[in-house]
């Protein structure tokens, strides 16, 4: 596999904010954004659910553009803009022809620096979360997993929903989200990157015309969260029970960091997976059932999810444990070069489009200061052997497990009988 | 905007498939994929849910491979593989760099032509399907679309849910698969698409090879389908009302498709769309709500969906039927061209992806038997008036309304109420 070159090119501005961009030949659009190094767990005891509710408000109008107009500013060169809030950053991002770059850093300065935060608006804006959390509350996958976090970091802001809950959001006003704003939105943790038809030096020049007026400063860190664990049931009359499976993960600073990846890439990352073959194409117990490893900045959680009929939950958590169990211990030269394939191509993949390549470049600029030259990537991937691979399989298994299910959940054992098996 | 030069080519081998590529520069892999002209609304009546456990079942072994063996062959290399059915066509796809075309090619080739359709594999099959309807059962924002798709095509095989039911699925055989293979996988409806990484001339040879020994043919054409509309209200303790409003729509052949896809684009189709706006924006009624036109080869449907709050669902239903009614009255020029231009910045966007070149190459050469240029499908675009997508509105109106709705229903007004509104 030949990898292609990066050509990445980047400038800080005087305070302090990174601008980086790629530009790639034969693409007509620009994807771009600006992204945050803060999200939900930055959010004081009092302000859950702030970060998500502030990513909205920023839509609702500015001292130049009611939320109709940014609407329309964007949308009349037929781009899109959105924006998205998670655990440790918030991104606002836009997708326009290359011609309209200056336009889209305009009104992305425009309300980022430059929200009214209108009570009103606010008014409004908290109708529209509040059916966002109850849209949640009545899709068990995507419940499962709010519950599923929050079991494994109790009672700490990384581990919190990122909507809020109801009595949170409701309690917010326009001088809360001030204060927000100003803590955590300063340009020492900021990135703007760009890929696609663009030129650097024309999205430097609008960076500097739109956000070279904030004054630097870079916010202060997120309160340190660990993994702790335990078990969450949710009683439902539901078809299905929506369970996952947790164990403490890995930060992506750690140095097994890549194994525990391709550990979780083997046991259930695809569809020849150890999991994927145990629970679907041998058993036809679940629809789908995935490993996963979420890693932050200090710390991670790994974990095993699937949605299958009550009568079949015990057995799935039997053979969910048995075959992380049996995964560490004989994890094969061959299933370990098969992950291998897989996270190159994704890489390669990634790069193939606009949107793929700015998230990638913001996001290794807010975790490391810098673009990690796609060779280092694969260097680090190509120098896991199956030693570390099942090294970090075992370590998973030494701590402590987090269930949450939603379902009917008659026949789900309980967490300490999965915890003994886990022993083994 | 200036438009990317289209370099497709496109051979028919002997027995009618027809093999479509695009090299595109600069990029490492490549997208390929089968697609198939059948599926749901091909399904006799005895056969409902058939098309997409047959999707599965490609999947559960060949003469030469094993369930598991087909995804280590994709997946030994870093690729992907994955299907998809849906009412008019099935699709089979993979992700591969580019030296390996001829392997996807084979393994597509393996599994569509010589699969074994096992009865023990089927067994277990059937299990996994359970599961997959019963997520949907579990999943209001899931269930409420076939409600409404059954509703506005009641009685038809085009209304029905393209998973099946379980007393359905539970009464296939290994026979009923073959047979409804035999008639409908037929080469002369049949496209081999692949775009990215890729020489033409490769991909007939793979192409030859595994495919070329299907006798020719093309197999039945599906029974005509017609919309006819109605009212299905499943009464659920939710936290939100899932409902979905519509009207009968357009075939993708008829002379008013484009008028009818802008008018659903200014009325819902993005954050500065009239719905939007009057819904989220102004009355903060709904985290989202959209406007949106399904065609099929021989009719559509058009609708309104969203979720609101119980007691929010008869404002919701008067502010929808009035802004649908209103647009359709005053949809202005600047609105018109605002969603020309996200259109064609679309088009041109699903062009910079090879899974979005493939997805457009076979999708037209099954609707046409031709690639349709980009420059003629702009000038469709462009051809249509203010006028013309007023029309269209205005048509939409004169149909019988289908309502489908789930979650807490007490204050949702009958359909009969709604007809009346939208009659004015």
């Amino acid at each position: 596999m030949s990898l292609p070159s990066q050509e990445h090119r980047e400038t800080r501005l005087a305070n302090g904010l990174v601008v980086v961009t790629e530009a790639m030949p034969h693409v007509a659009t620009v994807a771009l954004g600006v992204w945050i190094g803060a999200g939900a767990r930055d959010e004081a005891e009092d302000e859950h659910g702030l970060s998500h509710l502030l990513e909205h408000m920023a839509f609702k109008g500015t001292a130049r553009r009611s939320a109709q107009a940014i609407a329309e500013d964007i949308e009349n060169v037929g781009g899109d803009i959105n924006a998205a809030t998670s655990v440790e950053y918030t991104c606002y991002t836009a997708r326009v022809l290359g011609e309209d770059v200056g336009l889209a850093l305009d009104v992305l300065g425009d309300i980022l620096t430059a929200s009214s935060f209108d009570p009103t608006e606010l008014e409004r804006e908290r109708g529209v979360i509040l059916q966002e959390i109850a849209a949640v509350e009545d899709t068990p996958d995507d419940l499962v997993g709010d519950l599923f976090v929050e079991t494994a970091f109790p009672g700490q802001p990384l581990g919190r929903p990122i909507l809020g809950r109801p009595e949170t959001v409701s309690a917010f006003t326009p001088d809360g989200i001030r204060a927000f704003v100003e803590r955590h939105y300063r340009p020492g943790r900021m990135v703007i990157a760009a890929a696609g038809a663009v030129e650097h030096e024309a999205v430097v020049d609008a960076a500097h015309r739109f956000f070279g007026a904030m004054p630097e400063g870079a916010g202060p860190d997120a309160p340190a969260a660990s993994y702790r664990g335990g078990e969450t049931r949710l009683k439902r009359k539901h078809e299905q029970v929506n369970l996952m499976l947790g164990l403490p993960g890995r930060s992506f600073r750690a140095r097994d960091y890549y194994a525990t990846q391709l550990f979780a890439q083997v046991l259930g990352g695809s569809i020849s997976s150890r999991l994927w073959q145990e629970v679907r194409e041998k058993r036809g117990l679940a629809y789908s059932v995935d490993a996963f490893h979420w890693p932050f900045s200090d710390t991670g959680v790994f974990g095993i999810a699937a949605g299958v009929a009550e009568e079949d939950a015990a057995a799935f958590a039997e053979v969910a444990v048995d075959t992380l169990r049996e995964t560490a211990a004989t994890l094969t030269e061959a299933e370990l070069a098969r992950a291998k394939a897989q996270v190159k191509v994704g890489l390669l993949a990634a790069l193939e489009t606009p949107g793929g390549r700015i998230e990638r470049l913001a996001r290794q600029m807010l975790a490391w200061g810098r673009i990690v030259p796609m060779h280092e990537l694969v260097a680090r991937v190509e120098a896991v052997d199956v030693a570390a691979a099942r090294a970090a399989g075992t370590a998973l298994l030494e701590g402590a497990p987090t269930l949450a299910a939603i379902g009917p959940l008659k026949t789900l054992p309980p967490l300490g009988t999965i915890a003994a098996r886990l022993r083994g």
